[in-house]
């Protein structure tokens, strides 16, 4: 109790299953060293962002290790993908109680294995310790920009056309699933929603090509009204959104059927979609991005003077729903 | 329960106590968004470490909130300045059970606010989270170097000599006598020892100037002996300590006189205290750099071929003591 020294055991850890993530980069000098190096990019920013998950606040104690240790990561990719930067690596700490045995760790270190693969991303460093409570898993990620060029919540202008990536609420809706506040679905669909909460996409190839496209954008983590509403504020503007032009999976569009609200899906987190602001002169080359890269981008809405987000009906008129905590009418 | 989006709490903790750390940091973007930038410093490389401290584990549930925040910045400072890094900025997760009170955040960012002043940091971003389990905390932190300069564990050569800075093991015995592993002491004995414990030094004077000096270094967290085999290990070298010219301080003195083992403090960790192996050319340099600094720097050893770190007695013949887990005979 209460050294910060390393058990034997830690070490064991640390050889056994995290220095292979760090292969891929020299300066992670095999995590046989208490620091990284990294060697920036000339003509380069670095991105930084740091993002920890917790047990039993956002993830389950029984959801499989793998996801567990790719929503960590993914949830700081997605941060990157919302700047505009490619991610480069990320450093991790892993904090364990006493009951997690070894094959959990193998297979949490095999999830990081697989999405580092995907996002060519590498292990720079980390930190695993013994704690009395949950496990907890905190990731800072690195990306890079070229020079003064990171998409931020600022920038926004009033006749900006409002998009977002993918489609919006399966998160919650798979999050309400797991915790069986129960509403019937096809099983494919439960699945996919499921996947969706446990396991997000972040928009890492949109994201970057967003840059001298997009004013503004965000990552949707905290719901999509939400999320909006930090962009109009650092912006100062408004943000209308006719929610029926949102984009629903077929699953969300199943639940809605069975008794789920839209707002609920409007502002429920852990899309992990983007919310882009861009001038209409953009729109061409932003269906061309969606072409390209597969990630669907519809427009939702568009930037107004004012304050706050207002959603809007059919109709045109602002719909006031319960849950919309971020509503502005 | 399992969202990963803020709540307005949240909100409110880092605008109210967490933005003013970042107003320094042009970069930190005042914490409004979702990641910061860093512009290198060109010709230089970056040097990055984590390190996580958590409640019943590395700190004290009763450990006054100022100190906790100070160790658990400290920590990842003395990676940095074991690297020969320059400090620069740092990013950090708070992980805080229902209990904890703002009360508690106000102090805790006041340690952080007196530690950028004191270390010439900023903060560049974070995340704050509930907990079902206990707090922790766990921090990034961001230094720089002349490009390929780091220094490391690895890069110690026969012939070296080995010093330390400051003293060796007070913090082992601050923490003993926390843990009321009673030793009579006088009072201002004890509070020298549990400062150290709870508030480390950094070496962060030293540890940049040692650039081109040293070939090896290391702090010492995991204890003397252990992290010299470290350094050992890396560098493929035998180390060799003479124990009686271990510097101790007054305090730490009086607990050996009150029947306190040498090799107690030798294996001790949490000191946070340089190790340095460097060529004999180098004495009179590291001695004024000791004036210069007002750090004192002492020689206890030397680097020999072979492997293992072998503890000495004044008569030059090994000594074999309890608890000195790394030393190899």
């Amino acid at each position: 109790m209460t050294r910060k020294s390393k058990r034997s055991g830690e070490f064991e850890l640390i050889a056994k299953y995290f220095a292979p993530l760090a292969k891929g980069e020299p300066g992670a000098l095999g995590l046989k060293d208490d620091a990284a190096y990294l060697k920036p990019r000339p003509g380069f920013d670095l991105v930084l962002t740091t993002d920890a998950i917790v047990e039993g606040v956002h993830f389950f104690p029984d959801d499989p290790p793998a996801t567990v240790a790719q929503k960590a990561l993914r949830v700081n990719l997605s941060d990157l993908a919302a700047k505009g930067a490619i991610a480069r690596g990320y450093l991790l700490t892993l904090t364990l109680p006493s009951g997690i045995d070894e094959v959990w760790v193998a297979a949490f270190a095999k999830g990081l294995s697989a999405d580092q693969a995907k996002f060519g991303v590498a292990l720079f460093g980390g930190d695993t310790t013994a704690t009395p409570g949950v496990t907890t898993i905190s990731i800072t990620a690195l990306g890079e920009v070229p020079r003064g060029q990171m998409l931020t919540r600022g920038g926004a202008q009033a006749g900006d056309d409002v998009w977002v990536t993918g489609t919006i609420g399966d998160a919650t809706l798979g999050l309400k699933l797991l915790k069986r506040e129960g509403f019937d679905l096809a099983k494919s669909h439960r699945q996919l929603l499921i996947t969706r909460y446990r396991v997000p996409e972040p928009r890492s190839k949109v994201g970057p090509a967003l840059k001298g496209l997009a004013h503004a954008c965000i990552d949707v983590s905290d719901g999509l009204m939400a999320d909006l509403g930090h962009i109009a504020e650092v912006s100062n503007v408004g943000i209308e959104i006719a929610v029926h032009d949102v984009p629903l999976s077929a699953a969300a569009k199943a639940a809605i059927q069975r008794g789920v609200e839209l707002g609920e899906l409007l502002s429920g987190g852990d899309d992990y979609e983007l919310a882009i602001a861009a001038p209409s002169s953009a729109r061409s080359r932003l269906l061309a991005l969606a072409v390209e890269t597969g990630v669907p981008l519809t427009r939702v809405g568009r930037v107004v003077k004012g304050r706050g987000v207002t959603a809007l009906a059919a109709d045109g008129k602002p719909v006031r729903t319960r849950r919309m905590g971020y509503t502005h009418f």
